[in-house]
């Protein structure tokens, strides 16, 4: 399995052993207050590829994805989506080009390949596909464990670590085209950020950075550039870390999942305006 | 199968046979500059629901989707994923709720079931999972059928277009959480919105609605609110619509997929500001 890094969040960008582009320069034309313009001919554009996960030589999932941190991005998959129960159970994780994509093998404990076979085998014969590599609506509304961490946490933390993660999205910097997902400390100081051009593959690629650095989301906040859906509040649940913060709206299913799993779940974060749809007593609004 | 409504796109949206909630109101907790507002205690937030998408019994895809225009989604689902070719294919449709979700079973033609068998057992063994039901790259990366419609489209149209589809994203402006796909006619008029939490659902939920009303998109073009990634392309082009235009970024696998299907791409459309990504000379800029 890769090495759990022991250093900063610095040091897993630079191990990453695949360098993908991860954007591209294309003609353009460009066309200002209706008028083309013709001095700028080219424009550059987030790279999407797509990615699959391949547990113990099976194929379970094709994700589009934005080609960088595809290791932390596919152990953060495993984790959130339940295959498996810490980066101990992955014990070889390769990555390959192939028909114009990338192939994460990843090589899981016997146990959860087995309980992923099961998974597969309760459909019963229904070669069932889809929500990544969930079939049955059970399995989708899949409970989540509860989150204990229960320290306040300033909505001034909060803004500077938006702050921060904004300063710091570099592929959107350039590209328009990708979210991020930050992790910053109680006290808003951003820790790690992953970008993607999909919202919950960037979450899938923080998650799994701070596992590989052993680094406890517990111990601080989630903010994320995009929406809260379900899905972003079940995977930031899952990281154990007690507030999930979100530059744009939440679901209504987000926010009631994120009150059954003790998340603090904040929504159109704007400089000092937002609105708290879940958990509300974790948020200090003094600083 | 669902009847071709042959009326306006109004009659669609009535006909809707499954009339569930697509918005929640919920206590929140909103803070203005710091301070909480005790007065505003509720907020309207968009529904998502699991929608599971069962073709002659056997389950293929779950997906998150609000829960509106379903037959729509459904039947755009199955044609832009190449499930079937027409809606002659499709016998029968029907929603049920079950776990917490909507099951959305369609009774497709012996051909398109034997085809899409072929498609999972062509996988050989490997029970995979993914992007929407489908699992290997190639699969992935398939082909599109190069879009025909020649006629140029005024830059005026599109601006149009896109001030007609944002007055009418109804769910939108009460919850500020979703996405619009709109198909206008050539000269701008839009004849059919339909919106979802998710972007590829909202677009599918249009090339569905088109479908239905036996209206073809290749007479006009389509508008979304979102980023163009490479499946909102993909689905696009299978519409036979020439011309996608897009509020926010394409990828750069977006725009290459465009230039090989003929589509004209357009994005970061704002005002009379926009970047063409693909096939230029179908834009007119003079009015």
């Amino acid at each position: 399995m890769p090495s759990a890094a022991t250093g900063t969040p610095d040091v897993l960008d630079a191990n990453e052993t695949h360098a993908l582009a991860t954007h591209a320069t294309l003609p353009v034309l460009r066309i200002r207050g209706g008028v083309a313009v013709r001095e700028t001919l080219t424009d550059t554009l987030a790279e999407e590829t797509p990615v699959a996960l391949e547990y113990n030589g099976i194929s379970h999932a094709t994700l589009l994805a934005t080609p960088a941190d595809l290791e932390d991005f596919a152990l953060g998959f495993s984790l959130t989506e339940g295959i498996v129960d810490s980066l101990q159970d992955v014990r070889d994780l390769s990555l390959r080009e192939e028909s114009g994509g990338v192939v994460v093998a990843l090589e899981v404990s016997s146990a959860s390949f087995a309980r992923l076979k099961d998974r597969r085998r309760a459909m019963a014969g229904r070669t069932g596909c889809g929500l990544c590599g969930v079939e049955t609506l059970p399995e989708v509304l899949r409970s989540v464990r509860p989150v204990s961490a229960g320290q306040p946490i300033s909505l001034e933390a909060v803004r500077a670590a938006q702050r921060a993660m904004r300063a710091r999205q570099a592929l959107h910097e350039i590209t328009g085209a990708t979210h991020a997902a930050a992790w910053a400390d109680a006290q808003g100081n951003v820790r790690l950020v992953r970008e993607d051009v999909g919202r919950h593959n960037a979450l899938d690629k923080l998650v799994g950075g701070l596992a590989r650095a052993g680094m406890a989301a517990s111990a601080g906040f989630i903010v994320v550039s995009s929406r809260a859906s379900f899905e972003m509040v079940q995977k930031a649940a899952w990281s154990g870390a007690p507030l999930l913060a979100a530059v744009s709206a939440p679901t209504a299913l987000a926010a009631r999942l994120a009150e059954d799993a003790g998340l603090t779940l904040v929504g159109f974060l704007r400089d000092a305006d937002c609105t708290v749809y879940a958990h509300p007593e974790r948020v200090r609004l003094a600083p």
